[in-house]
């Protein structure tokens, strides 16, 4: 379902969380509101000079927070979703289940009783923070004209909201796919505000074929009848196009065996992919039938020109630009850090976070997660790292 | 360029022959005519039943040929060709080079001076076979009304081809990726009729992956505004489709590590990724710029339908469709067979050629075609088979 937030600054979302109360709007977004854990919160945080050398103004950040900074502020984890993630990690005071509830609550190794845990939407997103979908200056969507913001934009924004909540330094920051993209940022862009990280299920830079599935992506929604430039706001959507780019990026986030296991050559139901008449029609496999449903799913929970946004964000990825080689680049982190992969993943491979890992400051191991479903093990599969969570950085 | 050959019957084609003379239509489809090797003839081989139950009437098959059908036709060798390729192996008369060059031609593996080498534009192409783009009876071309057309259908047309060439056993055939597919199908159908068969970069059937992949292009082409539910002749054509269908085949043609290798991050040229006011433009990296132009390349040579009509049979490769378990399918085949794949293929995995040549009858064993390039090493690399085709097959 969609919730239209059109008060002066707020963002047009779309959000999937269909029984959660209306996001207040920035006048809710003063630290310690009356917001219950794990819902959305805002914070404006004022204009921002990008990277590109443009100027973003009157910014607005999502995040949820769960549990209470103490006393020192020193318990403060930094929890950063990925591609098409939100800010709801883990439930808190609402029913909706998290996307990392095996990492994050009451009892998991980061302990919402222990621990104030922040999540922060992503610049560009569709989840709280301004994105393409916000109202400009102007009153009008941003659309066509939101500027590109890279990974060090949003962890710059990032940074200011830290700085709202009084949160100095991070006690760890967490994250996997882009999630983990953002966390190293954040560990090499401000060492002294990261205490541990965890980068899980990426590397230091997009690579060249990252960059190209995901030009794929974008092209896809371009594609969409319906995109009009990314000005579609107030029409129909590009639901094609994105839904197209998902089952792009799907096919990434899954193994060649776990798709072959699960649907081989079957049929869906009872259609016939042999027995259609014309190039017009035919039954459907029903691998085909899997990725038309997990498009269709988030068409229904994200906005196009944010997938956009986002995935150009994935893209600049990168912890050398301007900072010179790899093991330099990251020299001065002073993190401890946590590196793993999963061992089937085919879209960002383990031996990238072997390299990132090598490159790091210190001994850093990578974990392996052992999974055969591919990428997106670090959702589904991030118990494994329990263990080596507890024992280096929340024990 | 476009060739547009509207004789009766004859299908619409695009060609990159630029310089090729204009295909004679089918009143030169009788053996042993006039036109040189290594230029396209046409075949009408009458009506074909479906596998689909549908009927495509008056079918022609564009083919080339070189050399001479000895006189007990025993020196018939059948070139396969694979997705988007045509029936140019290698020069012979026409000045245009080859795809398959290091395997066919004067001195070379498969010798064009001691063998008769034919290869045969697949069914639904257009290069020279009935397509989409063809004629259809009632003087329209197909377009959305041409039917699905399966791996099986293709061979029987085939049969017919080499009946009317008077060939009835194949000394050998071979292909690489579609065209292996082709020919383990010719193999398994008319196990009499092959005697040896290479089997190059394909297993014993599209996987769910495979699947998957092939309907993100098919979908692409689809989403085009011009697609116009494949009806789009004499009208602007789904190019920006077409070009995204082959940029993400593209990826999924070369390693991730040749890309990185070739492009890493790099911007193209004086393009600046990172310098865009808007998500309305940006720089590209140079990645997106050489899948841009691996798009607009087939653009300009291919039918955006007769890329459904061969994407969706290739889906249809299932060598054990109502044959029973992969072993027991293949058990009728008699030809001896040569299996190969590329070890740093990510679509076609190695393993599944294993499987195949594990499953065949007698020992078949694996050659390896050692390339970082990925599945397109079956093209460029073909040349490592030199040795094992000459010792077991073209000795």
């Amino acid at each position: 379902m969609t919730i239209a937030v059109t008060r002066q600054g707020a963002p047009v979302s779309k959000t999937s969380h269909a029984d959660a109360p209306s996001p207040g709007g920035p006048e809710a977004a003063a630290p310690g509101g009356t917001v219950p854990d794990g819902t959305v919160r805002y914070l404006r945080i004022g204009d921002l000079e990008l990277e590109s050398g443009a100027r973003l103004p009157d910014v607005t950040l999502g995040y949820e927070s769960w549990g209470t900074l103490n006393a020192d502020r020193s318990n403060a984890v930094l929890i950063e979703h990925a591609l098409t993630g939100d800010t709801h990690v883990t439930r808190g005071g609402s029913e909706e289940p998290g996307w990392w509830e095996q990492l994050a609550g009451p009892g998991a190794p980061v302990d919402t009783d222990k621990y104030f845990v922040v999540s922060i939407n992503i610049l560009g997103g569709c989840y709280g923070s301004t994105g393409p979908s916000s109202t400009a200056p102007d009153g009008k969507p941003w659309g066509s004209r939101f500027p590109l913001v890279t990974l060090r934009d949003t962890t710059e924004a990032e940074a200011r909201l830290a700085d709202a909540l009084g949160i100095r330094s991070w006690y760890a920051v967490l994250g996997g796919s882009l999630g983990g993209a953002r966390a190293l940022e954040w560990a090499v862009s401000y060492p002294e505000r990261v205490q541990r990280c965890a980068v899980i299920s990426v590397g230091a830079s997009s690579t060249a074929e990252q960059i190209a599935f995901a030009q794929a992506q974008t092209l896809a929604i371009r594609l969409d009848p319906n995109f009009n430039g990314g000005d579609y706001y107030g029409g129909p959507e590009p639901e094609a196009g994105l839904a197209l780019a998902r089952r792009i990026a799907h096919i990434t986030y899954r193994s060649a065996a776990e798709l072959d296991g699960r649907f081989g050559r079957n049929a869906q139901d009872s259609e016939a992919p042999l027995e259609a008449g014309s190039l017009a029609g035919r039954g459907r496999y029903q691998v085909e039938s899997y990725l038309d449903h997990q498009g269709n799913k988030l068409v229904r929970r994200f906005d196009a020109n944010s997938y956009i946004a986002i995935t150009e964000a994935l893209m600049s990825h990168d912890i050398c630009r301007g900072r010179g080689a790899l093991a330099e680049a990251l020299a001065p982190a002073t993190a401890a850090f946590l590196v793993a992969a999963v061992d089937s993943d085919r879209l960002y491979f383990p031996a990238q976070s072997r390299a990132l890992a090598a490159a790091l400051p210190g001994e850093v191991a990578v974990h392996t997660i052992q999974a055969p479903i591919g990428h997106d093990g670090f959702l589904t599969e991030i118990g494994q790292l329990n263990d080596q969570l507890r024992q280096h950085f929340f024990g």
